[in-house]
């Protein structure tokens, strides 16, 4: 990985161009007391979506809205290109930092987990920065106070002034479209699940449905997941000397997971908490793995028309 | 709708890139005595077609280039993302001010035109700018004069000086893109047209060909119709409590017309008039509508393929 | 054409760019002692890959990312549109310089090309520029040595340390896309040694899918022609009065070929060379040209799908 590299640095450059752009956007931003910018996107629009997603994987990224055609369904979608992936969606944009603080709750994700490295997943990866800016990107409903900016800055060891939060509920365009965004990182997940080591993988590329905004935050973790695992396909581009890629690329798909077959809310409601559900579900519906060591190609899952449907119900 | 937001500003900042990359971009640019700054993007390429149909929607959408397949047909076509689509589509993109001075005639899109307001249109939407400078987009083959540009200016309540128009004809590659863009626009108007209120649209997405180059404007204004009416599709967000558009949807897309079938130029043929047609045709060949309040997306329409074809001949 | 426009200007402002965010594109700079600058771009990534493409063109075209969908086949694509695809591809982008100095070899494409003039192509092109800076692009796996550089600057007429050289193998992410990327080129040659005055082709478009990378140059060069050959779209706007687009159409994609049907690495192994393969092979699969003149668009050809399959195996 390339030592010039910073993710937090380069998250900050998209997040200065949205602070600018704010009134297209449609973003609003705020300062806490305490001198951390507060960017909140819950009525973002499309580009907000795309930029807030690029922030996600700290710049290692690309997003670009298409649609995407399944039979008679259409969807406008994103298409996601990955540079240093194991970086860009493991040391940034997979949403592993669980924040609480008093009664907020959100789950973290984007660069400034790089400098917290409070994650069990950062013994792993071996991944860390020393940037004096951090930038985090939370899931959730109500702006975080100055309080969680606070506890943020300080496990991440910036000045409070040097923090910038991002946040979106699931229930909203932005939403949906960062979350679309992990398709690449969610098979990268899935791959170190199965024992893969994911320094191997050298770019990575995606499209997933951006799904359509629902009523309540419950359905919409619903939907998103949905989108991902029964419409979601990603490519990887790997160098594995000894082929190893082969032996797992059938387990990768969400269709190789027990709990495949079901929308997510109705697993949810079937286990009744998200814990129970197979974490091996959690992958790409479709998987096409290149091994540039012997010049093949592994292919795996489809996309799974019937419960894509549903997402208009 | 954001206070700081100015449509014109928007465009001039687009406007202002267009002329910097003149020569990559295909246009000429040329200063009238009254010091109007004059587009001509009549021999510009599938770049400036993209930034001219960006400047129409002042600034608040993003036109990408794609492949749009329809069975064996496929042709090149845009993905355009609208922010704000109340603002984009309708005070900005809509072709709705004639301009006629002495013999020029056109029709204006635009944010100018929300400077101007010389159109019905604007008191039902209630919006007004009061930008110091304009930009107006004219589809025409001739390039305006200073009499016309001088109207304009005054109009817009701008110095002469202040004012950028752009121009391109309807068998022009730029011409092509420019209409294929407002597909968004059209579903916007039909909505509007069919008693919904508009400002619920949040944003929208939508597809459509760029129709392959006429061998006259006449010939033109055919095809450019027909790839929205029967190749188009839009998707739309909607905040709507009590849900009306569920009652609408089903007459949002072209297919409700009972002009609905025949290419467009022979309907102009058989009523002799553009003002006969059915003004409910003009619309996206298929729409979907997410409403976020109860979650659910309606569907209607769908491309014709045969009238498609004809495209190419 | 346009007497502003520089070729090499144009791909020099990329190159910085690609100077500026080397670390995130994974390719690596260096300065030889002669004050040339060498990109690396062997092991860059998607977004290398496009700028790389979009140098090879002189800043004359727009790669943009995409998924190719053919039946249950999918990959990821290049979506390319060409201004001036007479200047961009042909002055350009094709890779017609063999540069040969001691035990070096490589093909040489991009706008240095149009300083050197030392190609009999340029004889019928009759363009020629007078850059003071040159930008070469070169297919290799080894970084060219200083003799090389100033090699290529000595017949650019430039200094030494106004050249740049990018490079990267065939196998690798970055030499499949810029393959790819040569989509419209590969029809603009065609069509030239049809017999076709290509100064009419005013603006192009097309899709080819980005090869799965192979283990070796060679089988890289066999998938890299194949997603030309039988996957690849292009789409033509041409202004030709005496419609002579229409007697040769039929001609121009690589269906025409008698050696049409076989993978590119089976025909080199049957001919043992690359000299004795049927030069009318080089084209897209499918080909659309549009005459503005008469309004019509010729269509021919088609992908085939058993072969692009073999690109995974």
């Amino acid at each position: 990985m390339n030592p010039e590299l910073s993710l937090n640095l380069q998250a900050e450059k998209i997040v200065e161009r949205m602070i600018e752009q704010a009134p297209i956007l449609g973003i609003t931003v705020k300062e806490l007391g305490n001198g951390s910018k507060i960017l909140d996107a819950t009525f973002g629009g499309y580009r907000a979506g795309k930029l807030f997603a690029e922030v996600c994987m700290g710049g290692l990224g690309e997003v670009t809205l298409t649609s995407l055609e399944f039979s008679s369904l259409s969807l406008p979608g994103v298409s996601v290109s990955v540079e240093y992936p194991f970086l860009a969606c493991l040391a940034s944009q997979y949403a592993g930092w669980s924040i609480k603080v008093g009664s907020f709750f959100a789950l973290g994700s984007g660069p400034a987990r790089a400098l917290a490295r409070v994650e069990k997943l950062f013994e792993e990866l071996k991944y860390e920065e020393s940037a004096d800016r951090a930038v985090i990107v939370l899931e959730c409903r109500n702006a975080p106070s100055e309080e969680v900016a606070n506890y943020v800055a300080q496990q991440c060891r910036v000045k409070p002034e040097n923090l910038y939060i991002l946040f979106a509920p699931t229930a909203s365009l932005v939403g949906s479209i960062q979350i679309a965004a992990r398709i690449v990182e969610t098979g990268m997940h899935k791959m170190k699940e199965l024992g893969f080591d994911i320094k191997k993988v050298l770019a990575g590329y995606g499209t997933c449905p951006i799904a359509p905004i629902a009523k309540d935050d419950l359905q919409a973790i619903g939907r998103t997941n949905d989108c991902v695992l029964y419409g979601g396909k990603a490519f990887y581009l790997v160098e594995d000397n000894e082929n190893l890629i082969a032996d797992i690329v059938s387990e990768v798909p969400s269709s190789a997971s027990r709990d495949y077959g079901a929308p997510f809310l109705e697993l949810f409601n079937r286990y009744g908490n998200f814990y129970d559900i197979d974490p091996m579900l959690f992958s790409p519906a479709e998987v096409y793995v290149n091994n540039l060591t012997n010049g093949k190609t592994y292919h795996a899952g489809q996309h799974n028309l019937e419960i894509l449907q549903r997402l208009l119900s």
